[in-house]
């Protein structure tokens, strides 16, 4: 975790003590259904209660880890510190250290998911506003970095927005993927503790019962889990990428916002670098760079090995931070970045009207002239154009050929630019409904 | 794609023959629906399906693609030969290359993830029977490798079945993800076809059309396809890695199945190795591999280049052939292999009784035994044990201390299996209903 | 393996036919080793040799596998076909299927590292030629995409050149990393086979023993190998990734050549599609997909497992293959590029004079003028070249207090593009000698 | 990185306080080199010396960043609080950041490679000493997890001498990889800096001048080091996962050093867990994530672009932090686990002489017995052994047709151990020299 990429509240689920509260959770709601099942004392069970508002003193818990060398002995041990010896020796019975930190770690990443949606929520917010702010701002439609035909920037805005959508989806799913808990001891067979306490406690947490789990709740769920924030990085990515392009020196029709107060922006006015999207860019690496160690954890042996915990260490904070930084950066980017629609039009006219070449070669053919003969009058004329930088239309009714073929009329309509946003409509109805 | 490691139907779908199959419906289905829009004469449009049940020359149509340097136009021309050239003469109008390739891949893997599918249906199938048949096989569980506390073989079944079952959930999940056909024109603008069409096309071919699209079809959908693809190779990996364990000459708790015919086999018949399974961890990392590729993919430039074909080129197939070969080889493994209850007893034994000392452990402090005695008293048995090979439950009856907590029955239920498989019902409902 | 991205002769490697041809040579070569220790009758020895010019019949062998499932014993049977039954019995004596596996695996890698540094050898020649052609071609300079200060494009090839003389030398590492063959049996004691044989064979393939093997080579040789492939792969990446940029509509300072023949070059002159540096883009990825694998193979149980086989069945070819291929590409599209130095010149005075605005400040702090003042001297005359596109010589030469600093000749100085270039010889030096 | 994955003197490396150190001292630096070549005053050089011995003060500079907005003008700010405004006014004169950022960066990879070395030595010698005890200590040889034949535990402590010896040389040549530095401007061209100033601070820094860079130093060499990296980390997961399947309850070979204090050791003594090995098997993971992003850096665009770099901000010290830690964590298992020989011979006589049934049936058709039929020899003598766990050198003396071919002598020749360890020597010759 580096701390510039990293905002509080996500931070705040990875601490020592969101840990700790939860563990206690954990163990407070499990002494309750023990206390109904008749298994403890019922003021054993309540006695537990006694610590709801504790901040647990995570210096004092390393302290006693230093000498049990056991993390959850010593939380437990701190735990009757403040409940009392007595009070808390029903704690954590029949139960296995695994069933906490497993069920924490899932708590966790439920949290984490739902701080994520939220973020997602947000982005998608930005994307659907800037999408209709700029429904009819045309552009040169690019395939290959080459202007191909016109399209509008609303539809750029769009269609990240539809992806993002999706993207929200599958953080729901990956929500659902891990909000589970065990409780179902050293090797998953319930044995030293009733399958009802289990029960009892995910319920009270949110989460799922694991229908069945080992010594631990199966990693398949956390590389699916893993998985999707990397494609959610990755559509990140994407988005960063357009805008990286856009606020090129040559393009310039967006740029990231930047404050006219900041320094060097107006001695060098053409040096305003994006490098919010450029380190977007990374931080999409860093969270899809946890997806193979996820699915490397899926495989342990027998009823659980260690190997998947320095990895979860790792990447369980890593990725959601990142991931959670990385959206609302680029929330931030989207909402406030700069379009220059001038400058689209500059762009797309670089070589005026030839970006319709492609629709003018249709309509002759369509028009009846043979396809080579529409090649040889649109080349003749296109080239013209490619090296003088004279207009298209201007040559093509110049043209005795084409204006045969199509009329002046004809040739004109060519240009029209409603023929190209005439579905932005329907693509938007499509899209937000 | 490894011929060994493949099967004919997966195969097949990657074909060219599939390929153009594929391409012919999408424009075939395109020209009717521009022929009910009377934007083609409906006359041209039933010309096309002349063509039914041809089954394309693929040589041919390389034949003229090294011509003609672009396959969708080799393809076409082709096509007229068939139908003939005037008839042929509205085919494709206002379609872009892409709007064929990315559809036409797309149903491939909806015809990929639907043999899957099956696959994981079959496998479940298996690991269910296997489970059930072994639902009562006692077996330590272990932890790290080491003896924990007993479970069942019937467990480890069931554990797996729950895990494929998500998998199943996910790959259906996956197919809806690239479920989707696009026929919106080189930049998705729908300038030159109404989009009228693509819905058209994609209900016959039962796709849902892309919301919105640039020249391609948005490659998260495609990355959500194949992480999925690689956590359920992990889950692959999983089994595979346990069933490697359970062989190993020390342990010999089952085996792949090995036909009696097989030469070598009974001339060393402790040699039978775990090829299969070996086989299925190389294999895991082969599907997986695609995972990182997918989510690069996902960034292209503008409305669209060309970086991502060459991997899906690679990808679209190696992986889903791969997956199925995997798939049907666990299936076909879990289904014959050999199991070895009296092993497992065996290997539980290995130091008699000593798997029940954590119980035991628990059963003296519960009796009111300090923490600190009741480890001495165990301690000192279970080194006995450790080291002399006794069975732990006589060295018990015979600690005085340990006899007058715990009394002699109290003891000797400790060592009652049904303690430990009492909840195995409660399990199996959960995971099979 | 995909047809189109790849060329014969590596092909050729991976064919079942030189495998054979290999395996025959170990073979042989350990029969000779064998006689000459008095292990095993020369005449046997010698016999083997008949089979010299052979080309086996891989469909024969493949038909005998069938009914051994063994594919060095069919083959075996099938050298016995050729040499004879008598005459073959010695061959293969003490000797284990992997010593014959592993050591013709790394045959192959070294072929394919000959191919491959020999493709780098002809990159640079191509990058070096460029690089000398264009060393004075002025251009800007870019970070983060916007304009910084001017550059030549003979700098930025030979930063190429450096990079892949870098790669070149890695690939020779690579290629001494695999370059090793084992002879030594079952579990590698050399039990049944003279350490000398091993000898004996390595050094007539061209290859090191391996100094201690298990059953097999170790693979954290293979996996320093495909870890080098997929750094060249990322190089290549970097320098096709380059050339898309340049031939963007917008920048247009270079493009992949484009025969005039080529259909539809001339009819829409502006839709040239870098798509060969695209694909390069893609293959890049193919490459670096089998890095991971090839780490995880590394882990293998005891003297050997077989998981690591079919990883190295898929990555083998397929890697080599795809960067072969790559490489050759690159190189045909350095060798034929088009560069556009009047574009370049046309870029940089996008906004006139405003590429040298950071020089000027400079040289005001340097002249006395305080960086607040100096900040406000650039500023007012910057932004006047940002919102006019007038020429920001022109405008300081107007402003009284930025004369007054440096003077007239000061000002035109801090225009001379020798400034820029005049370390260039340098640099040049420094990378070509 | 994790705290408890970590050494102190890697953090350190990786701390603020050790960045500005070296900030500092390429500044210095350079300011000398620029005093000599009469750039700038000698005193002005000379009294940045003053600083030398200061530690700079963290939250003074970040105080000042929160303004500038500017990590390396905070610093040089702060630097010109200790060395005085005017004496520091050409400090970084001519620079750009990036020439700072770059060089630091590298000088810290050095210093985590030379930690890296150190470890790897340190590890070497606890292999070579393992093996040299175990020279001559009994196991069997397994493949596919199936018992093989015999080898000896001081070869397989050899074979890990011989894989970490080539990573300690593959660390080395790493090393070098990242060991230049660059002060080169903002470009690249040393527009306003002399190439004698980069020459002079690199040999300071104990650096090579890399040979052309543009705004950064090219990132193939980052990509190259990190690869290495991984390489590194996969045969510590291989060396992990060798003790791991030691100390198996099963296989009980071999166990991680557990001090007898440990609580809960003796009171189950069967319940000793590979932790350290399994942690290290994350580990492997975490070190071997870092490749991909680390090859992905290597695309920037045109003279750079800033997505590398929340990338390095991660990796640069998870991974060399994670993997000294890694290094030093399997030295200690190494140096101190637990082998036991008896336990190894018990192993390979789980069933009796059947390790040898390979040397007898190739004795057997050595001897003139057709394969067939002695084949059929050892399967009626094995498969007693198999079912009856009789003895099976008992078994072949007792079966006549064995004793016809073999003799009495022959057959207990085949069961003599010395056959298996007779090259034990030379191999160790050819590892340890």
């Amino acid at each position: 975790m580096i701390p510039r990429y990293s905002r509080p509240e996500m931070v705040a689920i990875w601490s020592p003590e969101t840990k700790f509260k939860i563990w206690y959770q954990i163990e407070a709601h499990a002494c309750d259904a023990m206390a109904d099942l008749g298994v403890i004392p019922r003021e054993n069970a309540d006695a537990v209660w006694k610590a709801k508002d504790v901040e647990f003193d995570v210096a004092r818990i390393d302290e006693i880890e230093a000498v049990t060398k056991h993390d959850v002995i010593a939380f437990l041990t701190h735990l009757a510190e403040h409940v009392g010896s007595e009070e808390a020796r029903f704690v954590h019975q029949g139960m296995t250290s695994s069933d906490v930190l497993d069920t924490c770690f899932n708590v966790q990443l439920v949290q984490a998911s739902d701080i994520l949606i939220a973020d997602m929520e947000g982005l998608l917010a930005a994307l659907k506003r800037r999408a209709i702010e700029h429904k009819d701002t045309v552009r040169v439609g690019r395939s290959h970095g080459i202007h191909a035909e016109p399209t509008t920037m609303g539809l750029t805005f769009a269609r990240f927005y539809a992806e993002m959508d999706r993207n929200l989806a599958r953080l729901k799913v990956a929500r659902d993927e891990i909000a589970t808990g065990a409780i179902s001891g050293a090797v998953g067979t319930f044995a030293n503790i009733d399958p009802r306490v289990e029960e009892h406690v995910c319920a009270q947490l949110g989460l799922n019962p694991e229908p069945i789990s080992t010594q631990v709740i199966p990693r398949d769920r956390h590389a699916a889990f893993f998985a999707t924030l990397g494609v959610v990085a990755s559509s990140i990515e994407n988005v960063a990428t357009e805008i990286r392009h856009m606020q090129r020196t040559e393009v310039l029709e967006g740029a990231e916002f930047f404050s006219m107060g900041q320094k060097g922006s107006s001695a060098m006015p053409h040096k305003k670098n994006p490098v919010l999207t450029e380190n977007l860019t990374g931080l999409a690496r860093i969270v899809r760079m946890a997806v193979v160690p996820a699915m490397e954890n899926v495989t342990l042996w027998h009823e659980r090995d260690i190997s998947h915990s320095s990895v979860e260490r790792n990447i369980g904070p890593d990725s959601t931070i990142t991931l959670d930084f990385a959206l609302a950066r680029l929330t931030s980017v989207v909402d406030k970045m700069l379009i220059f629609p001038d400058n689209m039009l500059d762009n797309m006219n670089k070589f005026p009207g030839l970006v319709m070449s492609q629709r003018v070669l249709l309509a002759l053919t369509q028009a009846g002239v043979s396809r080579e003969d529409a090649y040889t009058m649109v080349q003749r004329n296109a080239l013209k154009v490619w090296e003088f930088r004279t207009d298209f239309r201007e040559e093509l009714l110049a043209d005795e050929d084409v204006v045969t073929a199509l009329g002046v009329d004809g040739i004109n309509e060519k240009f029209d630019m409603g023929y190209h946003t005439k579905h932005v409509d329907t693509i938007f109805k499509r899209v937000f409904g």
